[in-house]
């Protein structure tokens, strides 16, 4: 190890779990303490002439817990480069670099990785089942997500407002684009050559720029929200940032990659909308997400989102599959076969807006977004809000555009399922024989959650397909009324037992008195056994 | 060219057209005439000793029309070997054998190809939009398909009856096993090594089994039925046909691709409810595609079928989704879903059955099996049919086991559907923008069918979803009962114009008047344009 070397850094800095926002710089012998899922930064100065951005590869190799993992580095101008590392194991993780400049190679560090603190469960993964989302550390991932394409290139003050925002919300995923598409502060990832549209230069960075986005990402991590970062999009037709050449393409993956990757809360979304993004074919799209895939040794959950045709998300580097489709969720078992497809978790990122403009992608009512989402639960699958109201009448203006304050009555509603989903079975709930036309989720012989949207049922006769007779056995009844926001009990205990040769029947009750009002749900929790245990 | 070696040929047979039955043998200086997408079999004499299905290779490429194809040959028992080619283009077709058998190997010849004789529109293949079928002149085919799984495997007399009941029927796709899957005459597709279950020599062939069975592929395609061969099912535990090793999976695939190829009328179907057979992994299927795709120079279609999970029929040599899933075709929204995921013509072929019996997969009314299949094609995805009826109480008896007669109703409202879907657009009506809930289909501007299911609807408010005002116009509306057979033309013509931004209205009328029966449809055909030709 060359101590002389080790001069050159100018800092190395361990940001922490809650930490995004204090930094714990290293102390010291250059070692520095992260937490395990925390994110370790190397600075490192090294040429600044040419174009850093092309010209200069950076790498660093972290050795620990019986693992090597390559990380790339970036630049981030004025002759800095940057190394983000989050590391997914605790204990000692030593690192060397590796780079075509002479002053950025050969260097060596090393840090200690603690313990996660409280509340840092690590990035989301894919459940082992394959059709719902955990931490790392296994806490479930109840997907409640949002829209606001353009709310991190906004003001300050427009930006501390939509944090807030989100602060008092139920959701826990923001989409986000790289690349503005609605009246915006920050408009040029690039450097610009030019007074013109088209005057940007695809081969520099403007690093102020990503500076800033991922500070967004970094204060949505403090409120432990996933920020499922949008790299492509088809509203740019005037500066063409999504319409690039191969190369630029991968060098901006490249770079999102090594700047972004190692915020535990990134997904990446590859784009907004691929078909209708007509300088790229689907050959390009399987291209760049090889070039992500290389690029991003933290290997972050990856999609890619539709609007008319969608990509096939049983691809290997499909994490799980970004739909949209407002029909979809108007039945859960539409929803159902997208996971049946794609063998794979599904969210419906896009089912039109909560809103009030004269489009029907955003004039959906508060009561059928909520029937959206519930339809979406009980097949199994996950769904995206946002909102169109804006009172300019123009929905560039709004939440999904550039967010600030909700509109909505949708929210509150959202909140409320994200606690019945809480206080189901982990990781998730799966729809129960869908295609036997039940409407009903759970998971078999311990909970049950049935859903009847918009009809105004008198009652639901007990019938729960079930193939074992081990699922008989006592159960306990709510009422949940999804729109008020109730769950009421209902008296005395469920005896489900064999009906027929495929349902289990309540014998004693025959059926369950509903209010006939729309909306309602039933939930079963069983509490004992069948005299079989 | 060897004149004296042509003295092996034992015959040379090109079987016409509608000649499956009444072969046109070769005449003359070893030529034959076959019609385009006839049968020309070559048969020659070779080895007897050893295994001769293992020991001898042979193959024959064939030139002509500028094409090479090398067309795999087959033992047939008794020292015969035989090639079967079916040229897909007219004029003068050499061939040269290849084999590792000295006899069998460099021996010459060719056949003259005429022009197809009336009613032989060539093989079914995709259609250039990708989500219909035609055949290789362009014919639409339009597909309503049944399935006896057995009917091959019967007595000569109860086949006979079997195809009788199809000349009356309007099935023109027949779903059946080459292995039995209930009681049969013919059980035997290999030489049989002992009395038990299990005694029987996977690596030899039983001629006899499959002269048999191809023999009904022959039957059908005189009828213009189209055979849906599935080599592996689940329901053959005892004897194990489906269970064999790899090396004797791959000589099968290659031989009922040699033998039953050629045919026009065939089709692959890997499996039935591939998911259940569980001696096999999605490796294994992927693999003996590959060995299909290599060993079937005619390219027949390929699918495999699921019972509770999909394979992944974006794969390359899958040409159209086989689909078991009853709920799926209760919503034209979810069939529709389908065909996006796919990206290739759908069959549901089974959306279980019309019948009595005591199991929910065999007691489906006819009216809903109709019913289904309404819904599949307003999907833009076609319906496969069969029926559980069977005196005896055992569904195996049925026409779905072992073929017969059909005690139902479903199958002449089939007719009458098969009708309407060839008065219509070619080579198939697609959805008109499901995924803003329509249950329209058609073809935008020129033709609409919509179906309202079990619904008793008193009128149908007129309301077409059109993104261009050049679907405006004049049509006329047909009230169509789907049940009753019926076809009532609305009095007067149904001018179209732009109702909203997203519809086509009909301001004059409104609304059309409906019957408040169940199983209604409307067609509108235009006949006339908006002023602006």
């Amino acid at each position: 190890m060359n101590i002389s070397r080790r001069a050159v850094f100018t800092n190395a800095v361990a940001l922490g779990a809650a930490g995004f926002v204090q930094p714990a710089f290293a102390k010291g012998r250059g070692r520095a303490e992260v937490e395990q899922w925390g994110l370790y930064e190397i600075a490192l100065n090294g040429p600044a002439g040419g174009n850093p951005f092309r010209d200069t590869q950076l790498s660093t190799v972290f050795e620990g817990a019986g693992r090597i993992i390559e990380v790339p580095g970036f630049y981030d101008g004025e002759g800095v480069y940057r190394v983000r590392f989050s590391p997914p194991e605790t204990g000692v993780w030593r690192w060397k670099s590796r780079s075509n400049a002479p002053s950025l190679s050969g260097l060596t560090g090393e840090c200690i990785v603690t313990a996660p603190t409280p509340g840092n469960h690590g990035p989301v993964v894919i459940s082992d089942d394959g059709f719902h989302f955990v931490h790392a550390d296994g806490t479930p991932f109840r997907q409640i997500g949002t829209t606001s394409y353009s709310w991190a290139l906004q003001s300050a003050e427009k930006c501390r407002q939509t944090l807030a925002t989100l602060a008092g919300a139920p959701f826990n995923k923001m989409r986000m684009l790289v690349f503005p598409n609605v009246a915006s502060v920050a408009t040029d990832p690039f450097v610009r050559t030019g007074a013109g549209p088209k005057d940007w230069d695809a081969t520099r960075f403007d690093p102020a720029y990503f500076r800033r986005f991922e500070d967004k990402i970094r204060q949505l991590g403090d409120l432990g929200i996933q920020a499922d970062v949008i790299l492509y999009q088809p509203y740019d037709p005037v500066r063409g940032y999504s319409d690039m050449s191969r190369s630029d393409d991968e060098a901006y993956v490249r770079y999102v990659a090594a700047r972004f990757g190692a915020f535990r809360n990134v997904w990446w979304s590859m784009a907004n909308e691929f078909d209708l993004i007509e300088s790229k074919s689907d050959e390009d799209w399987d291209h760049l997400f090889h070039t992500l895939v290389d690029a991003d040794p933290h290997d972050r959950l990856r999609s890619i989102h539709n609007i008319r045709r969608y990509y096939d998300h049983r691809k290997p580097w499909i994490t799980h599959a970004s739909i949209q489709n407002g029909a979809a969720v108007d039945d859960s078992i539409r929803a159902e076969l997208h996971r049946a497809f794609a063998l794979k978790p599904v969210i419906f990122d896009e089912v039109v807006y909560e809103g009030d403009i004269d489009k029907r992608w955003g004039n959906l009512s508060a009561e059928k977004m909520v029937e959206r989402f519930w339809h979406g639960l009980i097949g199994g699958t996950y769904v995206g809000h946002s909102e169109t109201y804006a009172a300019s009448g123009n929905p560039d203006h709004s939440w999904l555009g550039q967010g600030g304050t909700l509109q909505g009555e949708s929210a509150p509603r959202l909140a409320f399922l994200k606690r019945i989903m809480e206080e189901g079975p982990a990781p998730g709930i799966d729809p129960v024989q869908p295609w036997w036309g039940y409407h009903v989720a759970g998971r078999e012989g311990e909970y049950y959650l049935v859903y009847f949207g918009d009809t105004r049922l008198a009652e639901w006769t007990v019938a729960v397909p079930a193939r074992e007779d081990s699922a008989a056995g006592t159960y306990k009844a709510d009422i949940i009324d999804t729109w008020n926001m109730t769950v009421t009990e209902v008296d005395g205990v469920i005896e489900l037992s064999r009906g027929n040769e495929y349902e289990l029947h309540a014998s004693a009750i025959g059926a369950i008195a509903l209010p006939q009002r729309p909306y309602q749900a039933i939930r079963l929790r069983r509490i004992g056994g069948n005299g079989n245990p």
